[in-house]
């Protein structure tokens, strides 16, 4: 296998923001776009960073399905609630704009929510539930997604992999951030494995007949699809699927929006499924915020003093691992494959900008 | 096996609540816990009904773990936002306060919280979320537990089954109502298979060296324990020991509690692990009520038609099938196994109450 490649991430973040500023994203929505990719590949989410930069945005830019000038519309009857229609726009801008709404609510009244309908994809949905923690809030993003999850039972997917983030801050220890797909494994794992050549084990994807499958190029579209959290009837699967439903409803039902289920895609076209949902709640509006930090940072320690089975190391809560793999790559760079590489100089060749990563 | 008997709701109901009348509790919250009991058995949850009512309730109330004249204090900085001390009352009441507490505020601002610590055991969690649907919103409840549940790779269990129970409105169709633990199965699905003698599938509890247990009587205290929603790292029990570690966070940590892994529980004494969550928010404060309902119907309405494999039936989403048996058992009786029954004439004896269900 080909070495990976340490990059600079100001620098590939200055990059990704021109490639987005000459397709025609305004400046300040091409460097947010740049931001929130580098922070995935920053935090070890490789499936949600530049390299669905090419394949993915900028494609789905250069189809017409991303509107990079959109006049996103905000409507709102009570203090902390509101709905906002996304004009088709970058789903990390308009992610961006509503989560911070959510939040200016919040500072006033304790909390704040918005749903949002007519968005496109939003990246890594922790982003956006991390955006609270500096205001020392409680974050919340969820966002529907094309369906490619079966429920338990069925033949076909209804459900998209509908992630939850929560992210909550603690005082000296690195924030508790839940990043989760609802299915057993998110998307980007069996597209690894497709890339890989490798198999899957059984328990991620059953096909039309609800069998296993190992083969991860052997799945079909429409017909069989990634398994809810849970796996089987018997271990939870109802469970997860009851999550993921839940996400559709607080994104595109609760939004105004259709949801994904009920969309009818055009043949020849590819879907789009860009409803989120935000929260944010203020700690100080519960307890004491200092009391609060130390009792989080209490209880992450505790943790870590947890007896483990042989070849399991200390027990960390969510977020831990990756922020020690941000500060890891803040100073030694970001790894990339060189096929994310080689479809950035593409893009460089392009547009006309130049690769000096 | 022994026939089950079919008892009428309403006399269940004020049965349950002499009980409770005569240990000392106030009328009013005498009938709050009946009520709430007997729903759950309503829709189907025995366990956490009436079964628990004798062996449960009324010994940790003679123990006096829980305090039936209690003074609870709400503490407030924020329209939206709240904590509440629950002076070790009842958990049926001080749940019942909490969430109407929370659905005020929400009626004025759009959505309101309640974060309960020092409170005890509240049965089912669907109860509170649902408070909020004849209001048109969106409920939310989440309850810590004493711990039982292993973290991936742990030897001791750290966290509790620690349930998320959801209810959104639906129009002519049955509410959203998901509610679950967050551990592969909840521990009532254990002590079942310990009273019928059963074994339980793989992968929903491993002894003190990880190794799956399927002879439920081999649980032993302190050492293996549940395992999380996922099942295996490679399955994604990280999800449900995340999930599970946010319910513990938001229950204790957001009221001002000691989470219950730092709990020194006592020796010869049983811990109590009574720390809730509670929301709500208007429907209306996103999109207009109708267009909700009208959309929520046709969501539901799809997934009945979603192609099944063999074996299966149609699609329900959570709260389906429990709103149909709900009805079934208001019209024909709640059936309850002869070990309760005979434990609710014992009490009957016991407290000189006439048994005449």
């Amino acid at each position: 296998m080909p070495e990976e490649v340490r990059i600079n991430p100001e620098k590939l973040t200055v990059f990704t923001a021109r490639v987005m500023e000459k397709l025609g994203a305004p400046r300040e929505d091409a460097e947010l776009t740049a931001k929130i990719l580098v922070a995935a590949d920053l935090r070890g989410v490789e499936s949600h960073g530049v390299a669905h930069l090419k394949m993915f945005y900028v494609r789905r830019i250069k189809l017409g399905i991303i509107n990079l000038k959109p006049q996103s519309k905000l409507s709102s009857r009570f203090p902390t609630t509101a709905s906002m229609d996304g004009d088709q726009g970058l789903g990390f801008v308009i992610g961006h704009h509503a989560m911070a709404e959510a939040i200016k609510r919040a500072e006033q009244y304790g909390s704040g929510f918005v749903a949002v309908r007519n968005s496109t994809h939003f990246g890594a949905g922790a982003y956006y539930a991390m955006m609270a923690l500096k205001h020392d809030m409680i974050g919340i993003s969820m966002t529907d997604s094309i369906p490619g999850v079966v429920a338990p039972g069925s033949r076909v997917p209804t459900v998209g992999t509908n992630p939850i983030s929560v992210a909550i801050p603690a005082g000296k220890k690195p924030p508790f951030v839940l990043d989760m797909a609802t299915s057993v494994v998110a998307g980007g794992k069996i597209e690894i494995a497709i890339r890989k050549g490798t198999s899957i084990p059984e328990g991620w994807v059953v096909d039309g007949d609800g069998k296993p499958v190992t083969d991860p190029t052997k799945r079909t579209r429409g017909s069989g699809g990634m398994l809810p959290l849970g796996g089987t009837p018997q271990l939870g699967a109802y469970k997860g699927f009851g999550l993921g439903v839940w996400v559709d409803i607080m994104t595109s039902i609760l939004s105004g929006a259709v949801a994904p289920l009920l969309v009818q895609v055009k043949p020849g076209t590819e879907g789009n499924a860009g409803d989120h949902f935000f929260g944010a709640m203020r700690v100080d509006g519960f307890i004491p915020l200092e009391q609060f930090k130390n009792n989080m940072d209490n209880f992450i320690e505790a943790y870590e003093k947890v007896p483990t089975l042989p070849g399991f190391g200390t027990i960390r809560l969510p977020g831990g691992p990756e922020a020690d793999l941000e500060a890891e790559r803040r100073k030694n760079g970001i790894p990339l494959h060189p096929a994310v590489i080689t479809a950035l100089k593409e893009l460089g060749t392009e547009l006309g900008i130049e690769y000096n990563l």
